[in-house]
C-alpha cells in the first residue's frame, strides 16, 4: 500500500497544506488565510479540520504517515512547544504538539519553517541527492536551515542555523539580534530598501530617487533588482554589497562545515544574476576549501539550476546555486519530516 | 576480557604512542622524535614497531581493538591517504593507512590531529559528557574540530572544521590561506607576536621593545602573554584583540552550530584569564542564541575548568571553556576512534 504525509506551512500570513506521497508527489495543496488575530485556539482548530479533510481524502487508497508543521519561530523539539514566535503571539510555552496530536488522532512534527525549507530542498529541489547541505534564505531577514547526512541539525536547544547572524563585518550596521554587521544586514529585502534609501540621501541614486518617489508602487528590493538588471549602477552596487555578504558568509560556512551543497532560497535570491558573480569572487578569494575543491568551470548540475561547480581532486565539488522550489520548500520539507521518522523507526525494527 | 587501542600523534616533530582502555585510562605512553627527515617509510616502519610492541605488551591479558592515528594534514577518509600535510613532505598520495594495516595486520583508522585532539576532550576533556562540541586550537596557526552527536564531523572531504580561517575583520591581515581578516591572524601565537611587534614599531610597547631586544630569551607569545598578565597595557591590548577574534568566531559558530561546549585548547589558551574577559563581552554581544541561553553566572563546570556557564531556559546551558588535556587531547582523541568503530559494528549487528 502506497503512504503519503501532510505539510503544513503555518506562516504568520498564510496557511499551506499538502499532501505528498513518499516519492515527492506533491497529491494536493490547500492555502488558506491565516486568522491569527482569533486566536492560537481558532487557528488550530481549522488548521486540524483543513488536515483531517486532506487526509481522508487519500486514505482510502494509502496509508498516512502523519504530518508534519513549519513554524515560524524556534521549537524545542522534546515538548513540542514554541519558545519564541514572533508572528504567532499568544503560542509561547504552549503545548502545541500535543494539542493537534490529540486533535488529529495523529504523530506530528514541529519544525522550525527554515529549517523545513532547507529539507525540502534537499529532499526534492536543488540539493535533491545530497547527503548534506545549508540554505540560506533572504526574506524579510536571513534565515537558514542545515542538513546533515539527511536530517535536519537542530543544535542543542533547536537554535541551531541562524546564519542571518554571522558577522560579515564587525563595525557594520547594527542589527536587531543585538549584534553589529550580521549577514541579513546586508543581505535581506529590508537591507536592500536601506542600502538604497542611504544612496538616495546621499544623492548618489537618481534613478533610485524617481522610484522612491514615486507614489504608485511600493520601494521595495525588487525595485531596486529591477534597476539594477537596466544597469543603472547605484542599484547594482547594492546587489554587489549583497554578494559580498553572501560571500563571506558561505566562505565561512564551507570553511567549517564543508558541505556538498549550499542553496540560497527566499525572496532576495530571485536577484541571483546580479548578486552572483560578487559573491563567487568573494567565497573563492576567502575560502581556502572552495579553491582546495578547484573551481574550473561554471555549469549547470543535474539539478537544472546556473551554479558554480568547482570539481575536486577528490572528486566531490563544493555547490553553490539557487533554491528551486520557492515556497513550496517548507510545504515538502514538513511532509518529509514524518516520513524520515517513519523509516527510522522501521531500520531500528529491520 | 577488557580491550584497549593504540592511539598514535604523529607530529612533524614528535611521534607520540599510547595504549588507552575503553574506560579512557592511559596504560603506557612513549615519545619519540619523528625522523621525518629519514623518509616516509622509515618513520612509518619506526611507528609499527612501536605500535606493536606496546601492543604486545597488553595484549596478553587485553583485546587489541585498533589502532587511531592523528596525522597533521587533510586525510581521505574513504581511501586513507593524506591530501595534503605540509609537516609530512613525500607522503601526499600515498596509500598510508594501506600501508600501516599491511605492516601492523590490524584496522587503522587515520584521522587529522585537529579533529583527533577534539574527539579527545569530548571524551576525557573539558567537554566530557557533552553530545556535541567544537574545539578550537590557538597553536602557530589555529585549528579545529567539530564532535556531533560524539562523533567527528569531517565535512564531504574531510576539510570540515577550518575555524581558524574563518572572517573575523573582512579589512584585516593577509592570510597565508589566502583570505584577509582570518580569526588565525588575531589569535595564533604568530598573531600575538606579530600584533606586539606592530606596537612595538609605533613606539607605543615600550616593555615589549624590551623584550623583544633582550637577546636572551626567544620573544614568543608567552613573553607577551607574562607582561599582560604583569599589568603592561600594551600587551593586554594585544590580548583583547585575540579575545575579541575568538569572540566574534565564538558568536558565529553558536548561532551556526547551537553546541553544547566550545573548548579551546593549543599554547595560547594558557592566556584565557588575560583573553577571556573581552571574549565573553564580545560573545554576549553578538550572538543572539547565546544570549537566549540566558548568561547568568560564572561558574566551574563539572570537569574542573573555569568557564562561563549560561544557564538556558530550557535547561540546557552553552558553555565556553578552555582545554584540559593539552597534547595528550590528541592521542585520547586517535585511541578513541576505533573504539567508537567497533562499538557501531556491535550495535549494528545487535
Amino acid at each position: 500500500m502506497s503512504a503519503f504525509a501532510i505539510g503544513v506551512d503555518l506562516g504568520g500570513t498564510n496557511l499551506r497544506i499538502a499532501a505528498v506521497d513518499e516519492q515527492g508527489t506533491l497529491l494536493e495543496k490547500v492555502t488558506t488565510g491565516t486568522q491569527v488575530a482569533r486566536g492560537r485556539d481558532y487557528v488550530i482548530s481549522e488548521m486540524c479540520d483543513a488536515i483531517r479533510q486532506l487526509s481522508a481524502k487519500f486514505s482510502r487508497d494509502s496509508r498516512m504517515i502523519g504530518a508534519g508543521i513549519g513554524v515560524p519561530g524556534i521549537i524545542d523539539s522534546r515538548t513540542g512547544m514554541l519558545r519564541e514566535s514572533p508572528n504567532l503571539p499568544g503560542w509561547h510555552n504552549y503545548p502545541v504538539r500535543h494539542e493537534i496530536e490529540r486533535l488529529l488522532g495523529a504523530p506530528v512534527i514541529l519544525e522550525n519553517d527554515a529549517n523545513a525549507a532547507a529539507l525540502g530542498e534537499a529532499w526534492l529541489g536543488a540539493a535533491r541527492g545530497a547527503e548534506s547541505m545549508c540554505m540560506i534564505t533572504l526574506g524579510t531577514g536571513v534565515g537558514g536551515g542545515i542538513v546533515l547526512d539527511g536530517r535536519i541539525w537542530r543544535g542543542m536547544t533547536g537554535m541551531a542555523g541562524e546564519v542571518g547572524h554571522v558577522t560579515v563585518d564587525p563595525v557594520g550596521p547594527r542589527c536587531k539580534c543585538g549584534n553589529t554587521g550580521c549577514v541579513e544586514q546586508f543581505a535581506s529585502a529590508t537591507a536592500v530598501v536601506r542600502m538604497a534609501r542611504e544612496a538616495i540621501t546621499l544623492g548618489r541614486a537618481p534613478e533610485l530617487a524617481r522610484m522612491a518617489g514615486a507614489g504608485d508602487v511600493e520601494f521595495n528590493a525588487k525595485v531596486v533588482y529591477n534597476l539594477a538588471l537596466q544597469g543603472d549602477q547605484p542599484a547594482r552596487d547594492i546587489f554587489n554589497r549583497v554578494g559580498w555578504a553572501l560571500g563571506v558568509l558561505l566562505a565561512d560556512l564551507i570553511n567549517v562545515l564543508n558541505l556538498q551543497m549550499y542553496v540560497i532560497g527566499g525572496g532576495v535570491a530571485a536577484a541571483w544574476s546580479v548578486f552572483c558573480p560578487p559573491m563567487f569572487d568573494e567565497v573563492r578569494r576567502r575560502s581556502m576549501v572552495y579553491a582546495a575543491t578547484a573551481p574550473q568551470e561554471r555549469v549547470t548540475p543535474p539539478s537544472g539550476a546556473s551554479a558554480e561547480v568547482s570539481t575536486a581532486p577528490m572528486g566531490q565539488p563544493t555547490i553553490i546555486t539557487h533554491a528551486l522550489l520557492a515556497s513550496d520548500a517548507g510545504l515538502y520539507g514538513a511532509a518529509r519530516l514524518p516520513m524520515i521518522v517513519s523509516q527510522e523507526a522501521e531500520h531500528q525494527r529491520a
